[in-house]
């Protein structure tokens, strides 16, 4: 299995006629600049997390996003109330094990909510799959200490137990399900210097799911264009200040001819 | 009932004089957006919610602004608290009834604050105005689904129902209440693709009506300034991202050759 | 005591080697800017405040940095067990006491929470360390009233009460401890219209605590940097928008030239 340009340009398209929504309970920290790529790559976002609302919440969006970067007790309950409508409907569920490893407390939660929701993807950074996979390994907050590719067997072992597709993002990506293996190497050097570009990355898997049932290439599609953003705006970035600014102007932009020129098959 | 480029000047520089402090309750998603929005055209933001401090600060306060954008229980009764607090000092209460129609949660919230708090000026866009005043309409999530002058008619039945002046945003921006009604032509094509840029005009009412009691013309005046700041931000935008920042810039920037050149009476 | 270009150097060089893990129970206007600005001058920042997991994440960190922006009592809970944590582990605590004086509510919980961690160093600006120590006074919101010189003896009697640093924050910074005082005049005029720079003061204090356990000279080395990257990013800025977004560039940029050139002894 694979894709090309021709497919991931496709799925944008698509996003771009439809305007998913997709609901997200994600992090404090994120919400802000996730709600922004899914608004400038043509998706509609909605950010809900207070128990009385999620379930309806969840029955209108055409997918499901769950980041635990700063959870707390009231919002795990939350979160599984809003997998649950969403298993009920059938919607992709996406989850982003933030932290995970850091904290028992996240290792438990994120390992709960997986086997309770059947998510479609995973996605993570290497410490984090690992982490998730080998339950007593310890990483170092929310900053991945490993390469994506030392994640390869825990990511498998995770396709395997959980029926998903399962995510690795770094150096290289890696989309990995029990069927299948994707690389995507796009991407710039700088793009871990800016705080939640991970959890964009989940949050646009869950537009990608939104329009593409076939789950390993909605993640490949999403992850390439994460990369190819990414490397738009490294062009005229200064930092990881202006990185930040163009890569949403770069969804906004992204055309057939970024996409052919830039995506590294 | 009009306005003008003078009548916004005017407000604009007491702002800037005053420094109004504004008392938010407000959504995760734009807290920092909308603070660094009030700051930039030199208002004074606070952004608080405790419940043992709402009442406090709704007292050292010139305007209270609420929006239900990410709402919770516990917030919900912190609003009411400091909504009670305002109504006792008379300063200007603005509500932003974020994502009204979507569930019912946030139908019932809103409504049940508006009846509480008598706010000088409700903001929202066409499909929260109209499901406010119609309650069984089903919205899609935040964005809207409507243009700003089919919710005209609800917007005249809730300012007659509650005394108060509804804003309607969109391509044209309407001012409605019992006594007038003021459209500002204002704006970009573009500004729909930030997020909170609609919470963030809400933020700038309650700037504008802390040095302007007459509640339409400090509406209409904050829409001016959202729209001609938008207009400032788009002419080297190229994208959504570099939009959210430019607009900043252009809150800041604002002067009269600005207002009087880009002012559309 | 004084410092010089070298020292600054000398600490930001063993920030970017080490990438120190700095705990932030912080508020939810400034979470992504800080962690940005961390991140950019190259530490690992992880924001986690939830009462089952803040123990373990304090166990893990280089610097605690707890910040009551936006504070509620779940959350006051969070900070004094992570604060006993960092206390056991004699990791540095950074406490920054947003908006005291402006409600009870903080100010009552800034001063029961350094009592109870004896922080390392407390950072603020010339109002909030005034009603820190004269606990009658009433502030405006959470920006300034008063100019930082005004609020040195307030600082000296801080600093011999709970035998700690003293940041405070202006047109000057002053860092006042029993044995010493320090003055950094760097900085630019436009930075305290943009949200959450205060924030960010102390969120670097935490990062430079973490390599260097002359706090003293740890806050002031963090000031400078502060002020050094303030005027680098004013100088391409157009206003609040540009220049915070100049300034997480100019975080990351940061080189002994830079230091050399700009440095204000």
């Amino acid at each position: 299995m694979t894709i090309n340009s021709e497919s991931i340009l496709n799925d944008v398209e698509k996003i771009r006629k439809n305007a998913p929504l997709v609901h997200n309970i994600t992090n404090y920290v994120v919400m802000n600049t996730t709600a922004n790529a899914l608004l400038a790559l043509g998706a509609s976002p909605v950010m809900a997390h207070a128990l009385p609302e999620v379930e309806e919440m969840a029955g209108i969006a055409w997918a499901l996003v769950i980041n635990i970067g700063t959870l707390s007790d009231a919002w795990i309950e939350a979160m599984f109330k809003a997998a649950k409508k969403a298993t009920i409907r059938q919607i992709p569920i996406i989850i982003d094990p933030v932290g995970v490893g850091a904290t028992q407390y996240r290792t438990r939660t994120a390992r709960e909510l997986i086997q309770a929701s059947a998510p479609s993807i995973i996605r993570g950074n290497g410490s984090e799959i690992m982490a998730l996979c080998e339950q007593d390994i310890t990483t170092k907050g929310v900053d991945s200490t490993s390469a994506s590719d030392q994640a390869i067997d825990s990511a498998r072992a995770l396709a395997l137990e959980f029926d998903c597709v399962v995510c690795i993002t770094g150096k290289i990506d890696y989309i990995v399900s029990q069927e299948a293996m994707i690389q995507v190497k796009n991407g710039h050097a700088m793009m871990p210097r800016v705080t939640g570009l991970g959890c964009t990355a989940t949050a646009l898997c869950g537009a990608f799911a939104a329009v593409n049932q076939d789950f390993d290439k909605a993640a490949a599609h999403a992850m390439a264009v994460m990369g190819i953003a990414g490397e738009m705006a490294a062009q005229n970035a200064q930092g990881p200040g202006t990185l930040q600014i163009n890569f949403i102007d770069s969804l906004y932009q992204l055309s057939e001819t970024h996409i052919k020129e830039l995506f590294n098959d």
